[in-house]
């Protein structure tokens, strides 16, 4: 069944100089407290990685975490945390990224994944691509396949999509200003 | 229709001294990945608040994002977010409350429920109930009501429950100790 498509812009919100002066914050808020709208989303995921196996979905702190929940309901899989530095307890990996102004850290429990696993990295929105790529290294380095990226906003002046040439990126909203 | 129980304490892991010394981290990684503990989970909540009017699920930051968008999926509605400071853009209510060591200050957005809303709060784990009272206040500040609060585990010996007196609070494991 086609999903039928529906204005995701109307649900996303534009906050000038938030989180700090010159960057255009995009706030999903809306699209989130919206049922039909949430749903949406997640139909549209599924209508996409629906062809292909996927046995987990990997969100990225925090928002990702939302996306890939909802994920897991649809595709009636479980979902595993990729968070930042410090916060997930007994082995992990980690590993180091740029992001706009400097670096930072992520980790995944190493046995968040399995080998042959195949994974869904879900997030709300890719700009770099910086912090995706770093996620597929974490789940690749536990010898996991990366499914694909499951994105609601792409920011595609931003170029992540070079990051992850390989990859099925699946984004549903692209900002090209 | 019942929900079949399962034994959830086999799928939470315990941490001692994380993320500091003298506390036991309760790690619910094992369950969000697996596809039947995620789903029973939620069931178990639906089971519970089904009898009521929920207009939406907040989510405290991080994990009751996950927590609070799966029951999102369950009960057919949206989700809003309860952030750490700083976190959200636009017109937002705070409030600071206490935790185990020091303060802390929690955000909604001001038009993220609107008055006359049954919001069920939701987040992984209750300890001394500060957080979820907080978020209790700040979403009948902005004139909803709290439908109930949906906790995985509840850490007995802190008597968070004590402080949510009133409300209709679910959990659904339960440690003594």
């Amino acid at each position: 069944m086609l999903v039928r498509r529906m204005n995701l812009r109307t649900v996303i919100r534009e906050f000038p100089d938030f989180p700090e002066k010159g960057v255009l914050f995009r706030d999903i808020s809306p699209l989130l407290k919206s049922a039909s709208a949430l749903n949406y989303i997640v139909e549209r995921f599924h209508e996409h990685f629906k062809v292909k196996r996927v046995d987990v979905i990997a969100g990225i702190e925090s928002r990702g975490f939302i996306i890939a929940s909802a994920l897991a309901m649809r595709f009636g899989c479980g979902m595993v945390m990729i968070r930042k530095q410090g916060k997930l307890p007994g082995r992990t990996r980690s590993i180091d990224y740029t992001i706009e102004y400097g670096k930072a850290t992520m980790e995944i429990q190493e046995d968040a994944v399995s080998a042959g696993d195949n994974v869904l990295i879900a997030d709300d929105l890719i700009a770099t691509g910086g912090t995706a790529s770093a996620a597929a290294r974490l789940v690749e380095g536990l010898g996991a396949r990366v499914a694909g990226f499951a994105f609601v906003i792409e920011l595609a002046r931003l170029k992540g999509r070079e990051l992850l040439k390989g990859y099925d990126v699946c984004s549903l909203v692209v900002y090209d200003e």
